[in-house]
């Protein structure tokens, strides 16, 4: 994995974040998933270790929760 | 300011995080500020918006807080 994944769900404090990554990181960098719509990448976030959106995966497969803006049982439910 | 600034205060979420965000955004693009030692600029991160550490003030002067450290009262307690 090359790029970064940035998982949100479409809150506010999401799309305000995700504005500030891809600039800061570059558009062709980070592949943007909103597990809101996106559902079926819900376990894969999981599994990665994101606990609430929005959150980075890094190349290197750490995991930054950026502010917060909402959990994944809310995300879920 | 062209620079993002990432403050933290040497907690191991810290320097993990610290190490994230310069390997994505490059050296060159942030400045790294320790405000558990370099203490004036505590003020300064408080009016930036920075209510925990590690966080990173982006050039357009928005606040991400990444993940969690300390809060601020910590790192001044």
């Amino acid at each position: 994995m090359n790029k970064s994944i940035f998982y949100h769900a479409g809150c506010p404090v999401c799309v305000s974040a995700e504005h500030d990554i891809v600039n800061l990181v570059g558009a062709d960098n980070v592949e943007v998933v909103n597990i809101g719509e996106n559902r079926v990448r819900i376990s894969e976030a999981e599994k990665a270790g994101v606990n609430s959106v929005p959150a980075l995966v890094t190349p290197n497969g750490n995991t930054l929760h950026i502010n917060f803006g909402a959990s994944m049982a809310d995300v879920k439910g």
